[in-house]
């Protein structure tokens, strides 16, 4: 608590003031009454819902990689934004190549306890032979034990990388805990492995396989990789720890299919001041296709665009807000590139994307500069009240806006809490059931708090140095 | 409270009084200390735990019907029950007639919101062709809607019955809800439906469907029936509900098998006085094979095994008990059957099953007669520090102790909370992981206390009057 006090004293006072000053003559930040009236008005309101709903049960899953999915969801998204009333709704179209797509996949222990084991194809994994693939497991309790396998000692085995994952508020043991996906596959296949099966990146103990995508290096052959679910994970570790050697058969045919078309949703409110910056908000329309892709991420797109309509609905803003729909996030960011390359000549003030599920918002960190500095105390004080903190670290997170952050464009983030969301991340329990409306709603009041204040903030919105 | 009251009176001054005696000289019922030492050592016990993990990691699910897995179970089992000490281990086999196996089951919502449903086809269900059945979706809110439909109006049709179900802790609501499932293909095909799809009869709001067996009366054709997981379900009464035609596409490819061979696996602890009747006690070695059967029921053989071991360590008991894990319960109790056939010459004295999961006993209930009814005064008395209330219905439940418990054996009902239970049932969730070390040791801590009472008790155990 102690630590957090200094954030509370800038958000309350503001961040002018040496801390003597506040001391002595504290000049606190005064919001206009309409904000409070706003963010009530969003706290009860069900749109974002209603477009998760929508999009769930009348599309369904979104793969990555140009699919006929995501493309209905397009179809579907310009339907709802324009009955919505925003403007210049339309389709951006980009080009991906070389797309990755999932095939069969299936396994099995063969030996010395044959059952099935649920598992999931890593975005990007190689294929086994159509028949499948039978090898010995080689067990590792870390990504770390992995790295520390002699060259070649893996030769026609199957690495098996267990990890552990527990849940953090900021989600940040995806970081620490993810890597067993993100760089397991091209460790063990340069160490020569056949293959590599990890324990999802979970914090559950159920059976749906967690998906996600992994990367190998350039000359690297990709291995077939492919995630266990973390009770198979668990069990397989049991299996290992008794002492026999274990036989795994795997069937993964992912293939790769050459180039496909796809591309972002766009919708505007726009603004009375062409040249304050476009304040750029959103989340991403695809979705891994084990779920149904509610809290990953029609959750996010559905907070943005209904914080859009509120502040929208309430009269026409300073600054345009634009809000984007994302294509191709899961397998790469294709999507927030493409916007980038595709809009690189306009000015942005802010940008800011909803990715983390839909639970609370409970925190926001910003990284406004100059004379943009007190946009940031008037959103940390307005906030607040829906029991959001300040964070101290430097905004700008997310796969989408991460281009267009890294041109020196200022971030808001409203970081929601991540208590729950990897039990169900890129699982087939990434449903519409996941959704707790009344954390939903705040959501949208925090992010139409915070639309309301940036896009009409009278101070110049000027670039920032990026974080690192 | 007030209606448990006289139970609780039972309990702690017996029932051979009338309540005005008891309100002027109560003769508290009086417990050997030895029963609270042993119900505390059984608290503390892990054996139960150490069958439900090697059962459910060395050999997984145990599909019904005569499976290999479920034949390489008996096998573990056998010696499992030799290592414990117990004596006359024995498989006892029996023959199963014109099984059902599962085959292929995948379901797809066609049109309008194309996107694939998780489901699982129902035991005893027909098939669809080999490359499925595509036919729209006749809605039904309840059971009670479906028997409300004319005769004929299905012909060609899918029925999809929802149905929703709240957990209890008697788990009296799969009685209630179940219906859809035990008699709702029946229904339909007698109505002319091509196949019947059904919302799982379960308490969870996930991914897994829940299997299990359905009937249909002779002379009717079974069609393809299938429980579609609870998220999907949902998902699917969503579609119906936005008023477009919805049609599904099914794949179901079960097939009778005819005979199989199988089998009971039974244990021994030799009782002093061979006249008093056998103590019988148990639960089922088979599971459906979606999940590796932890809570359905390894826990139950697991628990039961365990208590009888710690009755036997503390002293030879003065009557046998006998500890069987029953084979093919999840398809009709077959084991159940094959037991009592077997050994209808013999005299039991109590029967009781463990069959409803891991988590803790609340009540028990009994049903002695005559001058055993003090036995039940001293269980209620002994379990009551378990946190375990004394039931006022007449025990007896369970499908494998059933055919005994119809020829006037006494029973013992050890109730587990069924809170939990549903959300899991016959699902893919139904895993180790599941389980609750505390509260299983809780439920081993009740099984010793009874099996010490019951297996030792002085009084004759004689016949009652089965329920009706």
């Amino acid at each position: 608590m102690i630590r957090r006090r200094p954030a509370l004293l800038l958000a309350l006072f503001g961040t002018a003031m040496p801390l003597q000053a506040q001391r002595s003559t504290p000049t606190p930040v005064v919001l206009d009454a309409k904000i409070a009236t706003l963010r009530d008005k969003a706290l009860a309101d069900t749109s974002a819902y209603s477009i998760v709903e929508g999009l769930t049960t009348e599309i369904g899953p979104r793969p990555p990689g140009g699919s006929a999915a995501q493309a209905r969801a397009r179809e579907w998204s310009v339907a709802r934004l324009k009955a919505m009333g925003f403007r210049n709704v339309r389709i951006e179209p980009y080009t991906l190549h070389n797309v990755w797509e999932r095939g069969a996949e299936t396994g099995e222990v063969v030996a010395p306890y044959p059952q099935p084991l649920r598992l999931t194809a890593l975005g990007n994994s190689g294929a086994t032979p159509a028949n499948g693939l039978t090898a010995p497991v080689v067990y590792f309790a870390t990504l770390n034990d992995l790295l520390l396998a002699p060259e070649g000692s893996l030769r026609g085995k199957i690495a098996f990388v267990s990890n552990t994952m527990q849940p953090t508020q900021d989600g940040s043991s995806y970081g620490s805990q993810g890597s067993a996906r993100f760089v397991g596959p091209n460790v063990a296949a340069k160490k020569g492995a056949a293959a590599l099966v990890i324990r999802s990146i979970g914090t559950d103990h159920g059976r749906g396989p967690h998906a996600g995508t992994t990367n190998f290096e350039a000359g690297v052959t990709p291995i077939p990789a492919a995630a266990l679910s973390v009770a198979d994970a668990e069990n397989l570790e049991r299996m290992v720890k008794l002492g026999k050697p274990v036989t795994l058969r795997l069937v993964l045919t992912p293939r790769f299919v050459g180039d496909r078309q796809s591309g972002n949703v766009v919708a505007e409110v726009p603004g009375t001041d062409r040249d304050a910056g476009i304040v750029l908000v959103g989340g991403h329309l695809d979705s891994w296709e084990l779920g149904t892709g509610a809290i990953d991420d029609a959750s996010g797109i559905a907070i943005t665009a209904a914080a859009a309509k509120l502040v929208m609905d309430a009269g026409r803003p300073r600054r345009t807000i634009r809000v984007v729909w994302f294509g191709d996030e899961e397998t790469g960011g294709y999507g927030g590139q493409a916007y980038a390359e595709a809009h690189k000549g306009e000015r942005h003030a802010t940008a800011s994307e909803s990715d983390f599920g839909a639970d609370r918002v409970w925190r926001v960190e910003t990284n406004f500069a100059g004379a943009a500095k007190p946009v940031g105390d008037r959103l940390a004080m307005a906030l607040a009240p829906l029991g959001i903190v300040r964070g101290t670290a430097l905004a700008g997170d997310g796969t989408d806006i991460g281009p267009v952050i890294r041109t020196g464009v200022a971030g808001v983030d409203l970081n929601q809490s991540g208590l729950r969301y990897f039990d169900w991340h890129h699982t087939p329990e990434d449903t519409l059931d996941r959704i707790d409306p009344a954390q939903l709603q705040q959501n949208v009041a925090a992010w139409t708090t915070m639309l309301s204040i940036v896009a009409n903030a009278p101070e110049e919105i000027g670039p920032v140095t990026p974080r690192g």
